[in-house]
């Protein structure tokens, strides 16, 4: 629920998976104690001030020298400056480091080494390590993210974390026998970003709901008096979306984790089939959750006015918590990429009728349909919304394709594929949207609690018909449906709203967040805003004095003068 | 260029201008001079913790009591207080407050009254005013916005402003001649706004164009080196749009102060003819321009990856007193709403035949066409895309009058209007947008140096491509537009793109935006970026001791215990 980083946060988070996971046997008998018990901090220090997302390019060297049998770790340029490392700044004293290895004359890719920065006892940096922080950020701001600069540093040889690759004493290097790891490790990792991001997304829900259940304003039938906020269709279709898509992005951040519970199941016994799958589907749910959570958490803040915009909402907070994850584990548009490699792939398949596709991207090997299955509204099943979802995604991921392979025709790969490339995250959205949307229908409707069904299928409604009219567009073409179709749905949204409102604080409270972890004055559960605004301003720090001493220093001089010339 | 408050900014856009507009001529002669003089700093105080936008319901009180000939200023309820004033928390010693006015026991509505709140030699507040800031904020972190409560607090009778309204000596009430007024001023704050808004679009363009020419990541041509960032087509699509923008919304910022002249003109001559068109488009433009500003931002910022997280990219900055603009001067759903009265006004009158429509509003008048002109991106010319832009704005207000009507047989009035309120707002976007692109389209090709219309024009024709494929469906309904002539207007955003490339960095530069007033090391005239972003971090307040004081207390106690455990 946190919306910073512990100054452990790395060290529990990076620094203690790496060592277990990228060790020798002899190295984790050495490090692993030491840092489970606390006697060193560590962090990960891969992105530098030049270089994050293509990794194979990072300027910082490891060069092995035989005759001492070290690594020189140096920073040959500015650019080679590690940069953002949580808790490098001030906190830790050893760093996993990511180097380029270099050892009998060749350069030998990236590997991770482990650095011992800062004296044990006095805590200063060691002679050649510079290290500080990276100053003030948009959020994260508890966290001593930091730069690291090594000059000609030396580690002894057995500091190269040795599980996959290996060099030997004489400087010979030996490969790793499998090229392709720890897939299933950012599969997992971005499974727990996604829930994170749908948690703070429904902290902003809830925020929102409760208080335009308390805020009044305006009248909606002369004379009754003020009606409370949400009863204003507008605030409605602000609000109400991002509680279902809530929902709907936690429904998902399970079922990932589900999947790669499976999926390393099956690594272990040697089967990698659903691994490339898994691994595009939580590439692309990274991207989408965490830019629509972003945009979701502001329409929130948005809806709650002027006091929407203290830090006593806790508004601000939770959005540049949640808008970093935008960037970090992967940018999001280097993510869609990811993603849109897969389908391409997939799309060769199909059309090459050598169609092998797994569940989730089943959908690229069926035929067309050429309308649409809606009437009315409440009579469009989850059936139909999954087959139109399935129809918008499919023509989409061709189109890219073509695009793809007419761009080719005419220039290089990597050109065409550039020039195809906006196309290529508009099919990977698509195909994102497509697993959300049946996903979120399937846990509905296999709701252990039926009761729980009915608020929650109006949800599942609103959070599809909403995606339709938003690209009604993709949904419009080749006649697959028609504006009268749209208008049902547009008729369906609005439905979906007044169907919502009366259960809609519930259904934020049926998230149980403690006040303590929401940390806003707005979303208080008892509702007892107003005053707890009050409160809360006087802990400002400008209120410490009446009168604070720039009143002597220039405010009261220059109106004294002013007024002495009257 | 600034983007946060001066202490002094409230007296002179606020506090000044109420006095000069709204005093008689003797409250004149004892006020203006004395602000003027900067003998007393005053600010404006209307908005309340439990009302902003329905004015009409502000629950601070001023009852005049004609014994002694003064008004009681009170706070009755924790909802009356003050909230948000400029510099009132801790600079202002005086304020014009907005209270109920109550006389002969009648309430007489919201008026002004001019308090004095601080000790003019002491600053201290004076008994009866409970005064201080209200914390922090997303933005605007300098500025003491402050909170306000009166215990039955006594001001002399003429500290009413009365050039409108008149309270006598013995409490009878004199009402206004006018009930209307202050439009004029409103349409110049928006224009002003407008303005401010679209210039920090640009910086944030600026930024972000500089930076992805600076920034090499990947490659194209394998083995020809890392490539600019901005030679990637998604790169192009996320920032150059938001360089057309900041062109288009400048442009309509001018012609809008240019309209504001022409009415107040025609203002003096007793016309009044204007003024609701260009109050509405105002309200219109301030509601878009303000949400496109900030969600170009953050397109801006996050195309500059994590550097654009940091303080120093100015990006956080930037976007956190922009979007506080979508609040602020009227919350954007209530300035939609009021477009659409005009609107519902102007569609009403053209279906019962008597319309009389300014240029703005003739396309209402005009007959509908079965399809657009679009043959290819490029010949598709000014007047074809604003006859598109016209049509589907049309077909939206009629919509939502048809909508709105449908309603009105089933309900009130006033909950009609509520069940058509998200049509509504989208037929005021849809409005505002074919003014923006119209404004635009006509500003560049009547440019006096016609050397600058070919790189103007391409970003004319990506502001409408792009506009009409995020809301292609509008475009597609009845037929109106192909899939075909989608593509080709798909088809000109990627050209625009290409062809914006080699212009980019001089459209930013032509702006001529000072590095002290950019404020952001990415967006260094020089390009330096690295050297400056790790000399920047130096000055981190947490980088001027080499070891804080918490690891003596906590992290260097907590590693020795772990240490001596194993």
């Amino acid at each position: 629920m946190g919306r910073d980083l512990h100054p452990l946060s790395l060290h529990f988070v990076m620094f203690i998976p790496t060592i277990q996971g990228q060790t020798d046997d002899e190295q984790l008998d050495e490090w692993l104690g030491l840092a489970i018990s606390r006697g060193i901090i560590g962090t990960y220090a891969q992105t530098e001030l030049g270089h994050g997302t293509n990794l194979k390019n990072l300027e910082t060297t490891a060069t092995y020298d035989p005759k001492t049998e070290e690594f020189i770790i140096n920073s040959p340029t500015i650019t080679s400056t590690k940069w953002w490392p949580g808790a490098l700044g001030k906190s830790s004293n050893y760093a996993i480091v990511v180097a380029q290895l270099y050892t009998q004359g060749v350069c030998r890719g990236p590997h991770p080494f482990i650095v011992q920065l800062r004296d044990l006892e006095t805590h200063k940096p060691l002679k050649g390590i510079r290290v500080g922080d990276i100053g003030p950020k948009f959020g994260f701001n508890s966290s001593d993210n930091g730069f690291l600069l090594f000059d000609h540093y030396r580690i002894p040889r057995n500091h190269m974390l040795m599980r996959h690759s290996k060099v030997e004493k004489d400087g010979t290097f030996i490969a790793p026998k499998h090229a392709k790891l720890g897939y299933g490790t950012m599969v997992f990792v971005r499974s727990i970003m996604t829930k994170d991001q749908a948690t703070q997304l429904a902290c902003a829900a809830c925020i929102a709901t409760r208080y335009s259940a308390i805020r009044r304003q305006g009248e909606i039938k002369e004379g009754s008096g003020e009606v409370q906020i949400l009863d204003y269709q507008t605030q409605q279709f602000r609000v109400f979306p991002q509680l279902a898509r809530a929902f709907a992005f936690m429904f998902a951040a399970y079922e990932i984790r589900d999947l790669y519970m499976e999926v390393t199941e099956q690594l272990n016994h040697g089967n990698t089939d659903l691994l490339p799958e898994i691994h595009a589907l939580s590439s692309g749910l990274k991207a989408i959750v965490t830019w629509e959570c972003a945009q979701g958490i502001e329409q929130c803040r948005m809806a709650c006015g002027g006091h929407g915009y203290s830090l006593a909402s806790a508004f601000p907070e939770i959005y540049a918590f949640v808008v970093g994850g935008c960037t970090y584990e992967g940018e999001n548009i280097v993510m869609l990429l990811q993603v849109a490699r897969f389908l391409m792939k997939a799309a060769e398949e199909v059309r090459s009728g050598k169609a092998r596709l797994a569940a989730i991207c089943g959908y690229l090997g069926k035929a067309d349909s050429a309308h649409s299955r809606l009437t009315t509204w409440d009579s469009y099943s989850d059936a139909d919304i999954v087959h139109d979802f399935e129809h918008v995604a499919r023509k989409q991921v061709f189109r890219a394709y073509d695009a793809l392979k007419r761009h080719q025709r005419e220039t290089s790969p990597e050109e065409a594929w550039n020039r195809a490339s906006v196309e290529l995250c508009k099919a990977s959205r698509m195909h994102v949207r497509l697993y959300l949307v049946r996903n979120f229908l399937q846990k509905v409707a296999t709701a252990p609690d039926a009761s729980l069904r009915a608020p929650l299928t109006d949800l599942t409604r609103l959070y599809a018909f909403d995606m339709i009219t938003a690209c009604q567009g993709e949904f419009m073409k080749g006649g697959f449906m028609s504006e009268t179709q749209i208008d049902a749905v547009k008729e369906g949204i609005y439905k979906c709203l007044e169907r919502i409102r009366p259960n809609a604080v519930s259904l934020v409270d049926s998230w149980d967040f403690d006040d303590d972890e929401l940390h806003s004055v707005l979303g208080r559960r008892d509702g007892n805003v107003y005053p707890a605004l009050l409160e809360w301003a006087q802990n400002s720090q400008l209120n410490r004095t009446e009168v604070l001493p720039t009143f002597k220093k220039y405010l009261g001089p220059m109106m004294k003068d002013g007024r002495s010339k009257l």
